[in-house]
């Protein structure tokens, strides 16, 4: 039987605040057995950005990086938030270690082709290596990924969070039992987005076919849902969709094949 | 017989400017065998500190590291430099491995106590895991060490690269036979500072008694030598001074034992 392996993904706003990032390393460290912490950081790097005298252009909520603001998310991604993480880890006895894709040719992107958007120094990921990472897993060491890769010709792209986690996280489906959590604002999938007590725990293919006919999930949802689902058909054991509160494993929506 | 390995210190200024960090990369990526890198990144700090509104204090050559300060070295030294050396050396078929001390806890120190200046966020070496850096290195990876350390209590600090490179080295030596090199802006260790012609290429305990004897070695020269033979006495092999596009290992001033 495969060990276990927890892969989470927090978004920035709580890894860029003093008392919420303290609370989520408490109970990240928490979490049982292997695990892999893939975060965000995109409030501190426009907050930079805009102290730099950079302009902060998104289009769709993602960042379009040009040079000088790849060497903001760089500097902010690969940095500052990304060690602050690690030492906070290490002061709670957990070994950790921060990565961006280039480190140990962990995460391979191809530069995005502008279309009628030119998104700059954006990288889609176009393989992750997993034999690494569960090698270095396999020591003890807790990766730490932030949302950076590079291309192989010595640049680094600024590439999606959520992507990163979900490309990690296929990739060690070969060598662990993967569970995928992906942190929102919301304590999961909700049939009534206004009523907590409207949480949706389980969700199958089944089920998400019905809550699609009925329009009980619709609109921004359906995408998360659906990549979900594409993480489960490359190998990932379950999807937990939750709040950065309660990523013990047990709370919010659990998507299974 | 151990293996071989080469530490190599090289300063900011070389790996700050496109073209000479482009070449140092090539000439890196030639040298055989196991391998490590520590960089500086003071003149990329000063520069974006600058652009911040925060003002880079110095005191001796060194950054008085307060609380503002401590977020750009970490930016600055942890992502800008780090990442971009990494992912020029992973475009050169070198798996570089980006680390500060906080990265696998490979590098703890404590804070700086203030004397006469307080220095702020310094770190002081404590202890190097030479064991932890040892197994990454015989999985092919080669670690990019950046000067920042962490006290074990979630804080980054900021520390000298000289140190970090020689505190490495002698944690490698159980394991390697390790020579640490220095590159700095002589090709060496000169008996006329102005005589190209001028180099001595080899230094022992017996002939630096000497050189200090008659004058020739003197003023900022004789900490790096003694600094040279302390790695040495913790069991390095060889420390060689020399400038940074001769790394070759055959150039520049050998000091052994």
């Amino acid at each position: 039987m495969k060990k276990k392996i927890t892969v989470i993904k927090v978004g920035g706003k709580i890894v860029e605040e003093s008392e919420s990032l303290q609370s989520l390393l408490d109970r990240f460290a928490a979490i049982e057995g292997h695990k892999v912490l893939i975060h965000g950081g995109g409030r501190s790097a426009t907050r930079i950005a805009g102290k730099l005298g950079i302009e902060s252009r998104m289009v769709d909520g993602r960042r379009i990086t040009d040079a000088a603001t790849l060497e903001v998310v760089t500097m902010v991604y690969g940095g500052l938030v990304n060690k602050n993480i690690v030492a906070g880890l290490q002061a709670r006895g957990i070994n950790a270690l921060g990565l961006t894709g280039a480190d140990c040719n962990v995460l391979r992107a191809h530069k995005r082709q502008a279309t009628e958007v030119d998104w700059g120094f954006v990288g889609d990921v176009d393989s992750a290596d997993g034999a690494m990472l569960a090698k270095l897993i396999d020591e003890g060491i807790v990766p730490i990924m932030a949302p950076l890769t590079h291309d192989g010709k010595g640049n680094l792209l600024n590439t999606n969070a959520d992507t990163i986690a979900s490309e990690t996280a296929k990739a060690l489906a070969p060598y662990f039992d993967v569970t995928l959590t992906y942190c929102f604002e919301h304590p999961g999938v909700m049939r009534r987005p206004d009523d907590a007590t409207s949480l949706i725990p389980l969700i199958d293919s089944n089920s998400y076919r019905e809550l699609l006919a009925d329009g009980t999930i619709s609109g921004g949802m359906i995408p998360k849902i659906d990549n979900a689902f594409a993480a489960l058909a490359g190998g990932v054991s379950r999807v937990i969709i939750t709040k950065a509160d309660a990523i013990d494993g047990q709370s919010g929506t659990h998507i299974i094949a």
